[in-house]
């Protein structure tokens, strides 16, 4: 059973490897309420997991110690029992679905792990684990349905407890519930008039869909931006702390949690996954009752492809006006373009792309589209703009 | 003169106002060393400039603090004056060129600052400024060149002897050079041992070529991704102050930053601007010599553009084989399209941009050209799938 005793003890254990994360004040992300971000985005490894597996690793016997541990998990989990097991002197196998991202293996590999890629998914590689489970004697390690596991990733509600003597709220995300139900259990104990508020991805509601019917129930599929909180189904342990500990479930679209890790580097300078900024968007789109509260968003992790970082940029600067595209159909005859250019440069928008194409069947055989991409300063900016061409006898083609 | 004693003062003053940020092991900035950085990005307002404006403001006499204080800045020393203002309960003005990017504009204002928009470049919000002081009797807060301002920043210095007490070195990033005076003088009177290192953009080197010629040198003009250290010309006390407690000064290329941007997101999930990048990028590129040393890398601000951000992010995405775009000469016949896409899929390449285009006066009048922008995994996957194009005959233009 749980208890705030092993948590406590895991605090002890954890001392010398993890990072006392601070808790930083962000005073945009919901100005009706005051917001602090618990930045377990700057742990080692990027994200919380490595409380758990370490914590856990830490209570093995020798035996087990020796023989090693297997865990299934292409994102963070991987790391945290790959960092977790080098610093426990251990000997950690991931296993990985064979299309799992090169950079994520890597990163599994740099922290000294062996890496078994098996064909499939990931089911495969789950059963591949288990497998090498009973074949070799390793532990296993769960990524959420161990109460070991739990325990040490409630250090970070006794680390809030400590930080943030008097908060009101509480706001962490939910994907198989080891995180929420330690911290929730951590913090209820210690102080009981604290609100525990669970966030999941609206594409992966398990937790939330599970507390509703009153059993666990799996999810056929899963669909979001926020992969680290992609799961189809919830534990039996961390179902029935929920249940007990935990407030309210709410969930967050793909758009807000895009929003949420714009505003996060814009006004924090931190760099947050999808699932490590749900918990600042559920805050951001007023989705739990945090008006005047004193709340805690916790950031459970950083590692997001800069790929993706660089789509959710591109998508932010579109839905804040500062980047936007017109196509105009123009006649075939000189100083088309030039009057373009210049009416666009006067006004101060920067042309970033120029794709200029001749007709097709549904223009003029003599006319020809000019897609543009501008930096713009805001949907004023792009108003004039647009005023400006139409006032040139432009013609702005509406798609 | 600037004394100890007086940072000491202004770090009990500054107390109450500003975050003691962290430092944050940094393991593979530089694997040579152990490097740490000083998170002066998450300081409020994004920057370590609040700590010298409101160390200024404390020390105005009650008929100064009445009257006001008027800065001239588009940056990071705007919104630490106007915070400084709003935390002191003074009134400021901030005289900007009229040409100031919006978003600075609103940071500004949104600290409770006046803003003054001045018509021109710098020069002329510097001249505008001074006037205002000399009209209304405002207290003029120089961005470096002020005892009072350098002593406000020098607290870092004093956190990091608390913080890294074993630290063999620190890099400093200059552009006027008030940051690292304060710094140096502190940590170089405390520890005499500690080696501090400036770093300039190669592109706004003027305390380095101040130092060399051994006195104060104007460059004619500056340009580098790193605005919030592109000054040019040092100021008689900060020139003075490096003179005498930096050890050297070196110097880092803007492909250089955008690397250490690149990777202080990826594996440090912190946001830094261009100046705020600088220190790490000389440790990257071994500009300084730290192997083997403690070494604390000052990450000054983090307030860059997200715009720019973006565009650092696609840099770096190509430099490091993520990103790549190839032209291919194409016959003007059906499935040619078809076998491209396919060959690139089978690959596990990501096609994010599709340019087609008919011949122009250098092709065959069949010819047309296709050009693409794909996601890929490393320079290995780009050579893989260019051979696979070249193997089905396809023809790739090499630019």
């Amino acid at each position: 059973m749980i208890t705030l005793d092993k948590i406590y003890h895991a605090k002890y254990i954890l001392n010398s490897v993890i990072r006392d994360t601070d808790v930083i004040y962000a005073p945009h992300i919901n100005e009706a309420s005051q917001v602090y971000l618990k930045t377990e985005n700057l742990q080692i490894t990027g994200s919380f997991k490595v409380r758990g597996a370490y914590y856990k690793m830490s209570q093995l016997s020798e035996e087990e110690k020796r023989r090693g541990v297997v865990a299934c998990s292409a994102g963070n989990h991987a790391q945290g029992v790959a960092l977790a097991a080098q610093k426990a002197g251990i000997k950690a196998v991931i296993c990985l679905p064979d299309g799992a991202p090169i950079s994520k293996v890597e990163a599994t590999k740099s922290y000294g792990a062996e890496v078994c890629l098996v064909k499939g998914v990931y089911d495969d590689a789950y059963m591949k684990a288990l497998s090498l489970r009973d074949e070799m004697g390793y532990t296993f390690i769960h990524p959420f349905n161990d109460e070991l596991v739990i325990e040490g990733q409630g250090t970070i509600g006794l680390e809030l407890c400590d930080q943030i003597p008097d908060m009101d709220a509480v706001i962490v995300p939910i994907g198989g519930g080891g995180l929420i139900s330690g911290v929730a259990f951590a913090i209820k104990t210690l102080k009981p008039d604290v609100k525990i508020y669970g966030v999941q991805a609206a594409g992966a509601p398990s937790m939330l869909s599970s507390i509703r019917s009153g059993a666990i129930t799996s999810l056929d599929s899963v669909s979001t931006i926020a992969d680290g909180i992609a799961v189809k189904t919830p534990g039996e342990n961390t179902f029935d702390l929920c249940s007990r500990y935990v407030d309210d479930i709410v969930t967050v679209t793909d758009d807000e949690i895009s929003a949420a890790i714009l505003a996060l580097m814009e006004q924090q300078k931190l760099v947050t996954e999808g699932a490590g900024a749900c918990a600042a968007a559920a805050a951001m789109f007023n989705k739990v009752p945090i008006q005047g509260k004193k709340t805690v968003c916790l950031l459970s992790g950083g590692n997001i492809d800069v790929t993706i970082l660089s789509r959710v940029i591109k998508r932010g600067l579109i839905m804040s006006g500062r980047n936007c595209q017109f196509t105009i159909e123009l006649m075939d005859k000189p100083g088309q373009l030039e009057l373009v250019a210049h009416t666009i440069a006067k006004l101060g928008g920067n042309v970033t792309s120029v794709h200029h194409e001749h007709a097709n069947e549904g223009s003029d055989i003599n006319g020809c589209y000019l897609r543009l991409e501008l930096e713009t300063r805001n949907f004023d900016h792009i108003r004039e703009i647009r005023q400006a061409l139409v006032d040139n006898n432009l013609k702005i083609v509406e798609l």
